[in-house]
Formats: C-alpha cells, structure tokens, sequence
C-alpha cells in the first residue's frame, strides 16, 4: 500500500512541504514553527541520519528518519522522528513508517530505539508508540512550550529491539 | 576559592587536556573515548554553547556548559555538562561548578535544567545532583555502554529552576 525508502535528493521539496506543514501547528515538535526550509532540510537530510519516505502511487505522503540518539558510548540506542502530510494523517502511514523503522533500526544494529520529547497531549503519537511496543520511561515536567496550551509535559519513550537483553554486558571485560 | 568565568579563546588547550582525560576512561560521557581535539572542542564551544571555566591559582581544572536541551518550543529547559580534571576530583569542585551553573541558568531564563544520560554507574555524579535538587525522573536500559561493565542503565535527570511552576501554561491563549 506505502512504498516506503530512502530518501533521494529529489525528495527535498516534498519533505520541506510536510516538515512545514506538521512543525506550523506548533503542538508536536520542538522545531521552532518558523524554522526555515534550510535549517529543516539540514537536520531532516543529516549525513547522520537515515532519512526515508512513504509514497503512494507516486506522490510523498510521510517521512522519517533513524539517527544514533547519542554519540559513542550512547550510539548502539537508536533516536527516529516521524513526520506525516496533514491531508494523509489518520490513514495508518505512522504506524507503517513505525513499523518500517523498527525494522531498519534492529537490521541496522541498534539495540534499542528512544524518543526524547514525545508531547504528553499528542495522543495519537502516544497511543501508537504504545502499541508499537514503547513505553514511558520518563516524563519531563512542562518540557514542551504549546503553541495553544503553554507547557506540557513531554515523554521519554523507549523500546528493546531484537532478543538480547540490554541488561547484560555485551562485552565483559 | 574557585574562580568560576565564561571560557576564552585561551583556555581550549586546558578544556581539551580535561576532556580527553574525563572521557578516555569510558565511564561517565558517551563521546568516544578516541574523540579528536577539533571534535571535542567544536562540541564543547559551540555557537549554541555558554561554556565556563573553573580556575585556581591561575589553573583550569574544571569546565562546564550550558545550552538549551531542545531547539525551539524546548528551549526553555537547559542541558548542561561538567568535567573536573581528574586531579582535581573529590574536593568540592564539581559542586561548586554545579551551584554556579544552575544559577546561570535560571539568570538566562532557562525554567528547568535537565540531564540526558546520567551513568547509573557513576555514584559521584547520580549523587551529586540528587543533593542539588535534580530528580531522576527516567531510567534508561542499556543506555550506556561502560567501558569495563558493558551495558549499564542511564537516568534522565531534571530540576526545576526560580519559582514558575512548569504545569502552568505560560501564555494561555
């Protein structure tokens, strides 16, 4: 149903028109609303990053990317962000890109995948991080500035990938 | 007793003999222990970075930073890091650049200061900021892979800067 791959350098226009439209509304990113289409492109294409999209018969309709959440000792936990077009949320593209992108993640070699700032009133994230496997790990105290509400909490969100326990040394030594 | 000042041009020889020392041991940062000077100065004095220094008798043996943990709508809550030359660890040091550090924070507007991955492992620290009023308000599993233990747990921890409470909406609208 989505074809879902890496993105290309001629997905750039598609991936600033849906960055744009999603961090406008101000209530489920931290990027500033007014970011601009460099600053956006930057972050969204890092050579750090894996960045892909959804498309359907030809047309970007949603975009992720996957990233180690810290540097060295930190990079075997995996960071993604996930983005949908307006006119295609509620049509199960966040939960195939999320599915999507724990598969890469693991296929990758990350251990485990963490989010940062999931807004607490951004329901429908919550509830498919959830269902995806993801649980709350923390919750930060009026973390997020919403453009309607003022501040809200905001959770850390984290899940496992593959069979190894992530309490066990991986290198005793 | 500590002279604690914004970090000068001329203080990266001494912030790069305490990070390399700090970080070789793989047990408290995740920066990679092999981590080139251009790549650890170009991290600790970042344009989006306040750094300082901590000297006495004309002698770094301390630095921390401060900056915003988030961009944008996340900006009101500080990240910050602390290094203490080795020989200059257990004496009080670390305090007194963390007491600095949170009242530079408040002073620049920041509402809360948070740590991203805090080592379970490193008791000093963990310990340390509990006494400064930190909060560890998540646990990571396997967050951090310890030089000598393998995998250890990390802990997000967070404190509130000034008075504001952080569940009241800064700009009803």
């Amino acid at each position: 149903m989505w074809n879902i791959r890496e993105a290309a350098e001629s997905d750039r226009d598609a991936i600033w028109l849906i960055f744009h439209a999603v961090v406008a509304s101000g209530d489920t990113y931290a990027f500033h609303p007014s970011i601009s289409r460099d600053e956006a492109l930057a972050y969204w294409l890092h050579p750090s990053c894996r960045s892909y999209v959804a498309e359907r018969d030809g047309s970007v309709a949603g975009t992720y990317l996957i990233k180690p959440n810290q540097p060295g000792l930190g990079s075997h936990i995996a960071n993604a962000a996930f983005m949908v077009a307006p006119a295609s949320q509620g049509r199960g593209l966040g939960r195939a890109m999320g599915e999507h992108c724990l598969a890469e993640a693991h296929r990758l070699g990350f251990r485990a995948m963490q989010f940062n700032l999931v807004v607490s009133t951004n329901e429908p994230a919550v509830r498919l991080w959830r269902n995806l496997g993801f649980e709350i790990v923390g919750t930060l105290p009026g973390a997020f500035r919403h453009a309607r509400r003022g501040l809200v909490d905001a959770y850390v969100m984290f899940r496992p990938l593959g069979d190894a326990p992530l309490d066990a040394p991986s290198r005793p030594t």
